[in-house]
Order: structure tokens, then C-alpha cells, then sequence
């Protein structure tokens, strides 16, 4: 069902066979979300179409939850750097979250059914 | 606040100086989850009394996302063969899960607030 986030959130994000990246992103949110919504669409949407990008999954209750999965550590590299998502990463850090952490992971193994 | 899942539902995991594993789970649950929510707090409790566990993130929506954190993949290899944890995984496969995705990631680098 499309939401706020995109039809994309209540998916199991479709991988290729490892090894691949996952950037896992966990967060607690601040009260006040102002601008919030509209940033992290955008950012889903960006995300997605930078290279090396293999898809996403992304749920929240007070917890937040967001895995990006990656071809390789160049492309996380590159989109950490990239100049939109900086911006967005300082509002999150000073604005949005209170608390975060970020991991950075090779899958080495997947299945599922 | 302590739910059903736990008093460390809605806390990011505090895990050691990589490198540690990471053991992502992603599901969509099917309309009869008689059951569940007991076995669901059972394994949490079980996992954490295991060899090599670290902690664990949980929040569902449509989609949930679990991921359990151990300090190697035999401690991984330990817990997926545990008799009890089995039953559970039968169960999740046969009547709780729709679809279901396990990615089994070396956490390289981590970082946050």
C-alpha cells in the first residue's frame, strides 16, 4: 500500500545473491519532526536511484529501523557523500533524531522462502 | 516502556567494537497468529540467555524487521540448531509467516550518538 514513504516500505526488498552490502540505520525520533516526512521520501527516492543501490526495507514503532542494501562499499561511500543526503543527514543528527547508529554490514548469506 | 516483545523492543542494541555478526530477519505475518506473540517473547528471552548473543532491535509494522547480534557464526549456527528455537522456526515457516527473509551480515564498522 503507497504511504508516505513510497509503495516500497512494507516490502522484503528483492537482493541479489551475496555477497552484498546492508547499511543499517536504527533511530529514536525527536518530538519535533518538522520537514521530516518530506526528507525521508525524498531520500528513498534518491537512494534509489544511485548506483550500486539494490533496494530497501524500512519500518518504525517508537524504534526505527531502516536497511539500505548495497552492491558494494564504494556506493555507500558514495552515497554518504552525496550533497542532498549531507544535508539531510545534519537535520536528522541535529534535528530529528535523539539517539541513532548506523552499521555497516556484508551479507554473506541469505534465504527465505 | 515493557511490552510483549520485552523491555529492549524499542532500544538500539548496544553492541562491542566490530567486527560482530548481524542476523536480519524480515517477515509479513499472516492473518491467524494464534500463538505468536508467546513464542515470539519466549525466543527473544531464549536468545538472549544464548552463547555469543549481543542484543537485538524489533519493530514491526506491515513488515517487521528483528535483527539478534552475536559475536561469531557459530554462535548463529548454535542458536538456529536450538531445540526450542526449531520448533519456533517450523512454526513461523508453516502458519505466522506469509513471506519471510533471513540475511546473515558481518558487521564491519558502526557508528552513532
Amino acid at each position: 500500500m503507497p504511504n508516505k514513504w513510497g509503495a516500497n516500505k512494507s516490502l522484503i526488498a528483492t537482493t541479489p545473491k551475496p555477497p552484498y552490502y546492508a547499511f543499517i540505520f536504527c533511530s529514536h525520533q525527536n518530538a519535533d519532526l518538522e520537514g521530516y516526512a518530506e526528507t525521508a521520501e525524498r531520500m528513498l527516492e534518491l537512494a534509489a536511484g544511485q548506483p550500486g543501490y539494490l533496494g530497501v526495507e524500512s519500518v518504525r514503532e517508537d524504534l526505527g529501523i531502516t536497511i539500505s542494501y548495497w552492491s558494494d562499499l564504494e556506493s555507500i561511500k558514495q552515497w554518504k557523500a552525496h550533497a542532498e543526503h549531507r544535508v539531510a543527514q545534519k537535520m536528522g543528527k541535529s534535528k530529528w533524531y535523539s539517539t541513532y547508529k548506523t552499521r555497516i554490514a556484508l551479507v554473506e548469506r541469505d534465504y527465505g522462502n
